[in-house]
């Protein structure tokens, strides 16, 4: 165990987990929340071999800290807890470092990272991919962009919350990846509820469908578990419509950058995006089924269907 | 091992590795292929405990056989079989099996079922899937509609050919769910290709995409297939193009019967319909990435690269 | 005026005006319709210089009279008019005509010209343009395909029924390019609402949208129509999704055998799709606002809005 | 002639053609553009009753003027006009006016109107429709969004410049109206564009299209327009792919935030933007259909085929 001290911004559902694994962990950490009084709260709940502290605002927590790491849920967000009055770059002094795990734009990644170098200090990118069970169990797989050595300076930390680190090559790069595979995500949910509505509508048992798909080439254990849902209706929100549409936004808008075309993704946002409409937005993203359901004019299946 | 005659129809790449294995496992087999001289070349490399005929026409393969296998390349193909001057009905009696392996609509199977039930013999659907290396290899999942009994009888003959044998309901069913998932693998090839060209835009090493998709939850070992192919830019083909746009025109096409609409899937078509505009209908599933690289400017990356 | 006998099948919507036509200026007209009852009750309603009489069968017909014109909802319609026993074909003869109103496939058209020169009669295609109020008032646009000579030919009939008339070239083009402009009118339809849904949600005084786009350089008298409808909620049937979703999904089919795509008339299509899915297929066509409404979550404006 | 001294922000292809028009109908006009060379340029040669004057800076401008137009190519070009360092709004003061022509976002014209009015000044939107043709004959039509007084107030120089003059209600209700227009003629050209295609791989006379789309109820000047342009693939801009997809890619965006979704407008955008990855970002937006031909393997067709 290190003395080192962390700082942690976001208490979202990710956050959250992450937090209790290095707390747990034996890490001396303090935290900083736009909703002070739920941060307070959060850090009278864990235990560990410390304290967990609040900082009065990420300058503060910067100040305090050697390491601080970042999960909020949008580029805007990002922007204002670093660059933002009293941001962590204005608490931030060489050797410091920051680890954003968002999931964001390369672009304000690699922005970030050439901000701290400027003073001395180092930023690596870190998204994560496991989902609110990973990130309670300490098993989530780190993609990181950022010099190699940073990488490795970092992996006792972030061994701390994960199971798998990949190290994707310069700043900006896992975020691309990451952006790639939430939207390759969002295309297999969109996929699967596309084909189980139909399937539905035919008459076919839907849990033979889910069945076919397992027993094959193109299983996945993502079609087991959302699929799941989109059969019982259960949307308990694991990853929320919100985020993943946020996600999806930012992925288009990289491809235009790069003028290179999403035409299915383009169609599936906008499905996604009926979701909200529809106001599913804080559900989880299996909820999508209901939009085309709804366009189809079924319901989910009861038990007793 | 028994002594049932077994008929097939159909000499496309599943068709010769599924006779292939009826043929090593001792089967007398009996082949119709459309073009006749490729099925007596075939039947003449076959090695098994008993010489492989040629019949002169559907109907008289029914004649001389107890069941008869058909996996041909659409539902036109399957209509001429069967019903056509000729056809396997035609040539069909009481207590004679037929077993529709192609992937057509519902509506035909469930046609192709009553036909032959009325004169005292039996059709089940049985498409599979398990892509080229399956059949040829023996391990193909077959998925089946139809009497619960009829799947039973036939399973000492798919056993020859498969590994799983899932029966999904009543005739139609397992039509209907085979082009679900079709649709569903569309949408991973779409998913992967669409983000894969952005990546390599930005200039991110490709492999480390698939590592990251293979490390997340939504990985599937289809991606480290077809992801695989599109990195090298092999597209030999297992899954013709012309082949999966025909599911999707039929997937589409049933949806449209249902009225439910597939946004998404009425996306990709229209990508894997601009592969077949430049020249590869005869390619593998893979290539769709090109389509996308053209509209985006770009090439498949060289080893030298 | 001539003493050409003219037989009319199909009495839908454009049907009946066609027919009352011809009637009206004097030609001596014999009815099919597949609903014999209801050719009855319409013939009694007609008011021209000769009684209407009504055919036993399209064969029937053909034999009574010297040019058949035929206007049914889809192709399959159309095959079994034309093909089917005491079809049409069966009861020409040399000399005799045949027009095609219908909306349907080239291949279809080209076919249906063959088998009448088979037997030394003749076939032009002849779909219009002008919706149900073209039709009564008699001031239809024919789009013809076919031999010159047979369009010159039919001009003193057509003109009963139409105020212009444009000869596109061969057999199978009429039909083509009747394709592309129901095609192109589904993007004004499915453009003009998906912005107003925006504009209702944003706000906007929706007259005011309309004003803009009328004043613009891409004003037509569509969006006035079909724009009103959609800001006053009167979906009366001028034009039904049934049929314009029929439309979409030949020109798809024509497209995919020209291995061209066409990205978003296959996303259109779905948001019709849902409308069928949602009831409205008998609906006029701007009603798929609705749909776009639903998806949305907001409803038509009322009055007292 | 009023004695008011105009200033023009924004020398693209509509800002010439405004900025021509008031100077030849007597105003006082001062230019400032970001490339100050090619305001000194072109303000050397305008012909009208007054000097035309070239500011230092956008404050500088509005320091020398009563009314600032400006008239640039996006959100982020306005931002930095406005509100950046030695913007209009820092030169401002009592009683000017500015009036902005760019099409943008209404939140961001909503943000301009209250900037003014806390200092006692007035904004109004005034976005126009009418393409190079309308801006150098005079002839636009402006799309007005604030207060009656302010519409009223500004209608004398608006009328130097067009010919018609809307006013859609508040601040941001035009450039939301905006958006609509530009998305709708987006859905018109693509249609065109995508059913051209096809009928030119069938073989049909391309002329014969466009003759029957006027002919119909859904005729527009536009298609004769855009249509002619893509039949002789004369792709001189009028209006450039870049600008068409920055216009496509707002409306999406103003569409998220009011989570309505715009399924067909997505798979429009997309196709664009593939015009971009091939190299027609700074031509005519009629270039489109270059996109589909490639994707078809086909190409303009030559005055000798």
């Amino acid at each position: 165990m290190t003395t080192q001290r962390i700082g942690f911004i976001g208490l979202g559902i990710m956050g959250r987990g992450m937090v209790k694994n290095l707390v747990e962990k034996g890490f001396f950490v303090t935290l900083w929340n736009r909703t002070r009084s739920s941060a307070i709260e959060f850090a009278s709940e864990l235990t560990g071999a410390h304290p967990v502290a609040v900082a009065e605002s990420p300058q503060a927590l910067a100040m305090q800290t050697d390491i601080v790491f970042c999960c909020v849920k949008d580029p805007a967000a990002v922007e204002e807890v670093v660059f933002g009055p009293n941001g962590v770059l204005s608490g931030a002094r060489s050797g410091f470092r920051y680890v954003e795990c968002s999931t964001v734009t390369p672009e304000l990644v690699q922005r970030i990272a050439k901000a701290f170098e400027a003073i001395g200090a180092g930023a690596m990118e870190a998204p994560v991919t496991g989902s609110k069970l990973g990130a309670q169990s300490g098993s989530l797989v780190f993609i990181t962009g950022g010099p190699t050595a940073l990488h490795e300076e970092l992996l006792p930390v972030l061994s701390a919350m994960g199971k798998k680190f990949i190290h994707c090559g310069p700043s900006g790069h896992a975020a691309m990846i990451k952006l790639v595979g939430n939207s390759t995500l969002s295309f297999m949910l969109e996929g699967l509820a596309e084909g189980l509505v139909v399937a539905q509508k035919f008459g076919v048992d839907l849990s033979k469908v889910l069945e076919v798909v397992q027993s094959s080439g193109y299983a996945s254990p993502f079609f087991a578990w959302k699929g799941g849902n989109m059969l019982s209706g259960d949307f308990d929100t694991h990853f929320a419509v919100d985020l993943l549409v946020k996600d999806q936004t930012l992925m288009l808008a990289e491809a235009a950058r790069q003028s290179a075309s999403m035409p299915a993704l383009a169609a599936i946002r906008e499905v996604f995006q009926s979701a909200r409409g529809q106001g599913l937005g804080d559900k989880d993203i299996s909820s999508v089924i209901e939009v085309l359901r709804a366009a189809a004019g079924i319901k989910t299946p009861q038990p007793n269907d």
